[in-house]
């Protein structure tokens, strides 16, 4: 995700402690969010506890804007949508962040401007703020234990923002130097399983040896076998062969 | 989410800080996660630290398994999951925190017990404890700034968690005590503006009437209007009436 591709901003209406604020840009940096809008932070900007707080992600704060009004920092943005934890009796959408989140990639892949507004710690955004957007969302956490904090919000909506936007890769190996092993590495394994613990008489009583050796067949083949792990069961064969005609 | 469905073991490896744990138990019953084990806190257990900073969250901590070790914690669990910052060159899955609480979804549907690994604060899992478990789950976090605590971790893999086992609804409107208008409903206030714009000289000059008419209808059929929006659109016109036909 190159950080010159829009993003939305990120605004903090009237947030109350420093450490929070910078709490909030170290949780914006981790997902790739640049764009902070501050409205009236109650302790005055800049402030030394949000710096000192955001420590590697200070040039979020650095690039910082500071309004006196919510309506000042959102007047350039064409969708506004407002993070609550309680339902406002206001008749709005009312988003999951997944789908909040879908909707601001495609307004920006529109050219919209999308603003997210977080409330202040204690009492969140007032009826006034969130009426100024369009959408309301709300992280569906725990009804009987509701208490996000104002930079696991915003870390939660970076998240899905990066989910969105990000290719994500669902499931992948990290194979290091080596490769899958090929059908016939499998095969040539499972036969010199075979010969070596057939001389050994692994396979017994003969009634039951067929039955033994397609267990053990389907064991190597159920199994996800890199090139290297197929070179130590050969070794380890090798060396029990080795062991057996050693004199001592 | 019923509590007493399965969940999977949140286990947090050889914690250090007892804040971090507190912090780590909120963020469980943030959504709805209430199985913690510990295994070899630094500094011993129970820890007030972790208490007071848990709060609200304290029963996930009065119920936390302690084990002595990491193979003790899991003995039980039939699919284990290593959370990591970083690829550890070891040949295994890597998934993305919803691949990941999808398998854990759909493992314990089959009955299966499963747990969530996390390392201590400073510098993770050991690759001994990574080689303990079926897959690695890795949070696609900004390269440049990956610095996601403990707490906050636990907080990522909770909300995939429940995303996927509760029925998040994506989008939804709170009507409050009002419903959707109807098309009817529209219709009539549309003519009712019509004919009392039209009194009033709105739709001038002649030749663009129709066009501004149209685009009045327009507007009001593009709008989600509630009965009540209705009620207060034809109390404005009222009013502006009476207004008008007042004496002052």
């Amino acid at each position: 995700m190159p950080e010159h591709l829009p993003q939305p901003a990120i605004v903090l209406v009237r947030p109350q402690m420093g450490e929070n604020i910078g709490a909030a840009a170290r949780a914006m940096l981790n997902f790739g969010l640049e764009r902070m809008r501050l409205v009236a932070p109650r302790d005055g900007w800049p402030n030394p506890a949000a710096t000192a707080m955001a420590s590697g992600a200070g040039r979020v704060l650095d690039r910082a804007g500071l309004y006196p009004d919510l309506g000042g920092a959102i007047s350039d943005c064409t969708y506004v949508l407002a993070t609550t934890a309680r339902m406002r009796g206001l008749t709005k959408p009312v988003l999951s962040p997944e789908r909040a989140m879908q909707i601001t990639r495609e307004k920006m892949q529109a050219g919209e401007k999308v603003a997210i507004l977080f409330g202040p710690e204690r009492a969140g955004l007032e009826n006034e703020d969130v009426a100024r957007a369009n959408a309301i969302v709300s992280v569906p956490v725990n009804p009987d234990f509701p208490s996000l904090n104002l930079a696991q919000c915003v870390l939660l909506l970076g998240y899905e923002w990066r989910r969105q936007n990000a290719q994500v890769i669902a499931e992948q190996t990290d194979l290091g130097k080596t490769i899958w092993a090929t059908a016939g590495e499998i095969d040539h394994l499972a036969q010199n399983y075979e010969t070596t613990l057939d001389q050994a008489g692994f396979f017994f009583p003969p009634e039951k040896a067929a039955n033994m050796q397609t267990n053990l067949r389907n064991l190597w083949s159920r199994m996800p076998l890199t090139r290297v792990d197929v070179q130590m069961l050969h070794g380890i064969l090798r060396q029990m062969v080795r062991w057996k005609h050693r004199d001592d």
